[in-house]
């Protein structure tokens, strides 16, 4: 068997060994192997990390071997000898994973001094200021991050004698005071950890390493993997690299660059750098760093290799670079290139810029625009500068992106009220339910003490676009009292409150908040997008307001309506619930006749909007319980409205309440029981469309969807309701128009045996979220704290109601498509989900060969954009052969 | 092709061939062939029928032809003319599905006659009252069934001639009374149909067999084949036979026989006879007939005669025969035999003494009890003698069988009051909760509002053994004015109200009730039933009494102890609400503790009943707030019981608020947040099991069985926390004991992902309650009315809460079982929900080759004996191989 090589040169890896070399240090042999100058150095890999847990936390000797093997090689390519006292190597230690891990640690510079090597170093040098900064620089890096000893403890030992020779900089000590910091700080290290600083440079290299991949598994390590779903067996490599100095005085310096401006994507260097300083420096705030413009003055020959490097490192990684440098002597070192970060509209321009430029092609340009960017575009957001400064009282869920900023208001009609008077209201609810949809629709945001991302609030406000912070456990609400309270804060009604839906924050008081604006570029990436995808994109969308956002952000389609929505308008509530009041099919029928008409004009407002595209309309699903109010004052109240005595009405919401009503009398089944709503509905749907195609001569072909069905009997049964009611509808009418009847694949059992339900169903149209709810035994109302504490136990990788659970809730919907294409080849199928708006569930619908994903109008751009990515993915693993 | 006969002659057919002749052709074919004196006639097939549905209900030419052949060679064997005056063929025409239908036509006699072959008749027979008397019942039978024209109509024109006549019985009426009585029958035809009624005999033939057609489609015979379970499209047979007279004086007669008692199963002829009367004069019960021993004094050569053929056909038959016959002249004829129905009691009696006769083995014993009899022999039942004259006043669901009586009650707390002071009280609610308990076990039956066959009160009154119906939707409760109405009736507080379980029957006033008594050859069968299966049997048991229950019933062990019916206790719920409220984990395990001692006894009692038998104990599984009130004058009252503020209480009650609690925080979520309380029961579990063993030496193995897992994950987490808690209770206790953790599959997911489940879990017990629920989407509490119309409607063929839905729920329960066994071949297999003890249900589990079912002690005898068939039936389709 070969022998496992763990240890690295720089000249020995390339820009595609990121797994074994993690991310830096792939980015150094790559600067390496093109010839760029980079200070020598070695990386040892994340299989020694494995290793060195599997070696119960020890480095084995091989192991050891091979690290001391080529520090060999590095003292012969510099020429200088680790622990030499006449010409000291000095070395760099950092950590660095195949994804880069803000939660790890960073970095230890200028190992390899000890008492004796300093002094070499101030001779070598011939500047003792220099040799001592180091070494007090690097006593305290390495006595925090290996010892774990506090750094306020290094820091007070500093300020106090800065104080006390009356020194308000740092560069105002001498190498003389700068001697007893470090007596000092060996003190400091012998009190803290019962032993002197270690003076061997071996011992202190290898304890380095091993406090790096230590560093692996700290607190902040495995948050941060679990938030970024990063696996947890891939351990970091450590790069051991020669010091280079950018603070041997004024000829050196230290910076960092972006090769293109990382805010907005301008075609510009970006960055900063600091003259006579180390990399930390330029972190740590402590001066304030120059433009790099200014760079061409303080360094011109630097600067203009500088230049040259980056245009290079660009053209060759084919994307915008954040590169980190050092200047000794006027000599420029490369001390990292990688992916520079950037904010979604950067992305965007640079992509298009990229393509325009010849360097990427389309293709390539897509895939760089994550879906979950979009929604910055979309949606406003705090005012940078007003952020920063804001007090952050709770975390709740980020369910509807975007920022909003208002006075608090505890109910629904209190918000209208307030918005009315012009004032920027914020609706806060224990949770939301139907009735609150207008103070919903008229609020800048809204926040709810329950539910999850996809509770009721997390749904309506996506739809509307609207800013919403849901499940805020922390949150206290006294309704009654019109106050709330979140810890020690108590808030009450009228008082600011800000909400950041994109990142789940509540912040206290007022902040500004910015418009979203819309590129060309936009536009354009996203043209290339529509070229590449195969899946269509719909939108849920239950009026005209949100057909025409999802029109606009690209829909081609309304997947899903949800004709109740309409049901809870002002003036049709009080005919629901007449019907659900009457005691006879007669009275019923009355007052849906009243409904027929209004249910007709909503039907033709959307069906004008959308032109000939698809419109799959959903008939009534909620449990009509939902349409009745629900505590005794509420009856009371109602009961003097509408003129029907309390007893009446109570014994009414006493009859339909339901323990379980997600698993109620609901969907196909008020159509199975009450056959005249479905009729109803038909006939809205039906001569709605007849009468669109006589005004506007459009080749309409209404998609009638039948909810919840689990059996094929039970689907026909209702199937044969619409029919009998389209067909004497289109005899009336003296007109036949084409329409498609199918049923939303919702249930377990429907998905199981949707090869008996596709005998009746000529369309499909996966309703994930309570297909997800019924598959986990999950209530989306009742869970959302617990699927929280599950995904910080780690028994989540993913709240299976964002992103769909390939292997349960998926298996269902893939085998419900295998299914329904056994039975009716061509039957057309998607997916209606909050799933079809996640770019990973639309990857997942993409292979198994959906139609089409519906989501809310606001993720449609998204979505168009997932589609796209999937199908390159597809393109690229091979799984699809290209064009 | 050959053509097809639709019509054979008595001496065509055999026992055999039901499927196309029907029951009574098949029967009246047998006799022909082994030479018995049947009256010679034909049968029509069940083809035939269907052939009539496909003619759009004509009499095809074709087959009219076969029936007229058939008639000539009647007419041949008789040596009598259909039409002659001289010598009239006359004939009955009786309807005969493949399985005996009460719901359809049933007799028409004497067909042929009309005015000229009654003449015929009169002389020929020299007895014109005779003659007349048949031509008047053939009238009638004619005029009802193939007119329908109302019999009242009829009766009023016999019994008016009658009482002008001055007789007080039928037979003083002469053959000039009759022939009036004919007169004014064939005016009220024609009045009635506005034709004359047929003088054609062909016509009416044709006529009668049409009608009998009709009747499988009738509204009586529809509902009783959807009540039944029987197929649409069997169709009925037509049996022509040329007629016997019972009514052609004192040597002749006519009765009903049972060659066993079928009240009781002893060996001895059982039935009654008429002397000088036509079959239907034993039905219509004008006469009283008189014992069938009396018969030798009447008949005697003709008595000894049927004796003899009495104990032929049931040699033949080899099986107990309901025997129809007509003795003409001292001659006797034999009209129909079937296997006759009998009563459990009989059923076991006679199936044990033809085992020790040597007619039937043990295998056919065990096929011929049908489990659901075996409820009767098990629970009281009302006196059939007082039943009779009952008033029903409503029906609800048969929930759990058994029959109850005693005075009404509308709380649990005035149940148990009322038991207390003697008095026999049956709980009526809206529905019962965990809460009613006490009054459930205190009350003779309980009648609920609300609620299907799995419901809360169905659920635990199966397990008590007690009566129960419940979803009667009729029954409107006034709770506070503790009366109740149903129609017009309205019942207070103390009234008499009885149930029948068994029928779901709710009956006015106090009925007599007899408790049930087990016989020695009730046991005999079980231990054939024993020694057959090969699937195990165990019970649903929370308490000593149950598991006792279970054990004497025979159960093997029990497959599912539910934890938190013990927590409902009096002394012990104020702990397990300190729990809930506890506002630290130090609280919460103060309180635990506390329940710790309980828990351990109930274990200890649980394993010193079963033995080393399987004891499966479920950990916690419904959500908290099931333990907490839910009403303001509810939480107040406990409030001041416990000393907590009003305040806290209700917040928490408010906290814990689940919309949809059956998928809320409750199973094994409950044991990932708060890991104590499994500890405190896996504690609990163990430390019972270390004493039992201790103190009896006992090898016991407890089984612990996390609830609701639908991860791998979330299962792993539950099951370290049990199995850290076990090894240190071990170590404590200084002893080592063996024990299993598995799961409940009773998630969607869990079943399709069971093979990433079963590398945690050591068996499986499949929860079909919950799979069911969540498969369908229905909620076993709100869908009750629904599943009852969507029976109506014929959506459901069963319940599928009953009968498990063998497309969906139980291909999960079938995928989990094959994956579970990939992954883990030995892994122990079984079904604790209600389709346990469900007959059909066994019979699949039985198939897919689960290791065993548990269900309520009450069903264990009948699980005994499906699980018995299951493996017969297995044997005799060849799917196993015979030992």
């Amino acid at each position: 068997m070969e022998k496992k090589k763990f240890v690295y040169s720089f000249n020995e890896g390339s820009k595609d060994m990121k797994e074994l070399l993690g991310g830096k240090g792939a980015g150094l042999a790559e600067m390496t192997k093109i010839g760029l100058p980079v200070p020598f150095g070695f990386t040892v890999t994340t299989q020694a990390c494995s290793r060195y847990y599997q070696d119960d936390q020890k480095l084995a000797d091989d192991l050891a071997g091979e690290i001391f093997e080529k520090l060999a090689e590095l003292e012969e390519v510099t020429g200088k000898g680790f622990g030499s006292k006449e010409n000291p190597l000095l070395v760099s230690v950092r950590s660095g994973a195949k994804i880069s891990m803000p939660g790890m640690m960073d970095t230890i510079l200028n190992l390899g001094l000890n008492d004796d090597t300093a002094e070499g170093l101030a001779r070598l040098t011939e500047n003792p200021r220099f040799a001592y900064d180091s070494y007090r620089r690097f006593i305290q890096m390495f006595g925090e991050v290996v010892m774990e000893i506090e750094k306020a403890k290094f820091d007070a030992i500093f300020d106090t004698k800065k104080e006390k020779e009356g020194c308000r900089f740092d560069v105002e000590l001498t190498a003389g005071h700068l001697k007893t910091i470090i007596d000092d700080y060996k003190a400091l290290v012998k009190k803290e950890t019962g032993s002197c600083f270690p003076q061997n440079p071996g011992d202190q290299l290898m304890e380095a390493i091993k406090a790096v991949f230590r560093s692996w598994n700290n607190k902040r390590a495995i948050l941060y993997r679990q938030l970024n779903g990063i696996a947890e067996d891939m351990g970091t490599a450590v790069n051991v690299q020669a010091m280079v100095f950018g603070n041997m005085g004024e000829t050196s310096g230290t910076g960092v660059a972006f090769t293109r401006n990382p805010a907005n994507g301008q075609t510009a260097l970006f960055g900063e750098f600091l003259v006579n300083a180390q990399g930390e420096d330029v972190v740590a705030g402590v001066r304030t760093p120059q433009p790099i413009g200014e760079m061409e003055k303080a360094f011109p020959e630097a600067y203009k290799e500088f230049l040259r490097i980056s245009k290079l490192l660009e053209n060759h990684y084919l994307d915008m670079q954040d590169i980190e440098f050092t200047i000794e002597k006027n000599r420029l070192f490369l001390l990292q290139t990688r992916n520079g970060k950037r904010t979604a509209a950067a992305t965007v321009k640079i992509a298009v810029d990229m393509v325009k430029e010849g360097l990427i092609d389309k293709d390539t340009a897509v895939m760089r625009l994550e879906p979950a960017m979009i929604d910055q575009l979309l949606h406003p957001r705090f005012d940078d500068g007003d952020l920063g400064g804001a007090e952050r009282i709770a975390k709740g869920l980020p369910a509807s992106p975007g920022a909003a900023t208002g006075r608090i208001y505890f109910t629904a009609s209190d918000v209208v009220a307030a918005a009315e008077n012009g004032i920027a209201a914020i609706l806060v609810r224990l949770e939301t339910s139907p009735e609150d949809l207008a103070g919903m629709a008229a609020a800048q945001g809204i926040l709810t003490a329950r539910g999850g991302m996809t509770s009721h609030a997390a749904v309506v406000a996506r739809g509307m676009g609207k800013c919403c912070v849901s499940g805020c456990g922390e949150l206290h609400i006294d309704e009654e009292g019109h106050r709330l309270n979140i810890g020690n804060t108590v808030l009450k009604e009228g008082d600011y409150l800000s909400l950041d839906g994109t990142a789940g924050e509540v912040l206290l008081g007022q902040l500004k908040t910015v418009p979203a604006e819309l590129s060309g570029d936009f536009e354009t990436i996203m043209g290339w997008a529509d070229e590449l995808r195969s899946l269509g994109v719909r939108a849920n969308a239950d009026n005209p307001r949100d057909a025409q956002q999802a029109l606009d952000f690209g829909a081609e389609g309304i997947g899903l309506c949800r004709t109740e929505h309409m049901f809870f308008e002002e003036e049709r509530i009080p005919a629901v619930r007449r019907m659900i009041l009457a005691d006879t099919e007669k009275e019923r029928r009355e007052a849906l006749s009243f409904l027929l008409s209004y249910q007709k004009d909503d039907f033709k407002r959307l069906y004008q909007i959308m032109g000939e595209r698809p419109v799959t309309i959903r008939l009534l699903d909620p449990p009509l319980h939902e349409f009745l109010p629900h505590t005794e004052d509420e009856i009371r109240q109602l009961s003097e409205q509408i003129y029907v005595p309390y007893e009446k009405l109570a014994k009414k919401v006493e009859e339909l309440h339901e323990f379980n009503p997600m698993m109620g009398h609901r969907g196909c089944r008020l159509a199975v029981t009450y056959p005249e709503i479905a009729e109803m509905q038909a006939e809205a749907i039906i001569a709605a469309a007849i009468e669109v195609r006589r005004e506007e001569n459009l080749n309409l072909v209404p998609e009638i969807m039948i909810p919840l069905a689990g059996m094929k009997n039970e689907l026909a049964d209702v199937k044969a309701t619409v029919e009998r009611t389209a067909q004497s509808v289109m005899a009336r009418e003296g007109e036949q128009i084409p329409y498609l009847i199918g049923t939303m694949i919702e249930l377990p059992r429907a998905a199981l045996t949707a090869d008996e339900i596709a005998e009746e169903a000529e369309f499909f149209s996966f309703g994930t979220n309570d297909l997800t709810q019924l598959t986990f035994g999950f209530s989306r109302d009742d869970t959302g704290k617990m699927i929280k504490e599950y995904k910080e136990k780690g028994i989540f990788k993913e709240d299976p109601f964002q992103s769909i659970d390939e292997d349960g809730v998926g298996w269902l919907v893939e085998t419900g498509t295998k299914k329904g294409r056994a039975v009716r080849p061509g039957i057309h199928l998607g997916i209606c989900g909050e799933h079809g708006g996640d770019p990973k569930s639309i990857e997942f619908c993409d292979r198994i060969g959906l139609n089409y994903v519906s989501c809310s109008p606001f993720r449609v751009p998204a979505a168009r954009l997932a589609a796209a990515q999937a199908r390159i993915k597809r393109l690229l693993d091979g799984s699809e052969k290209g064009c």
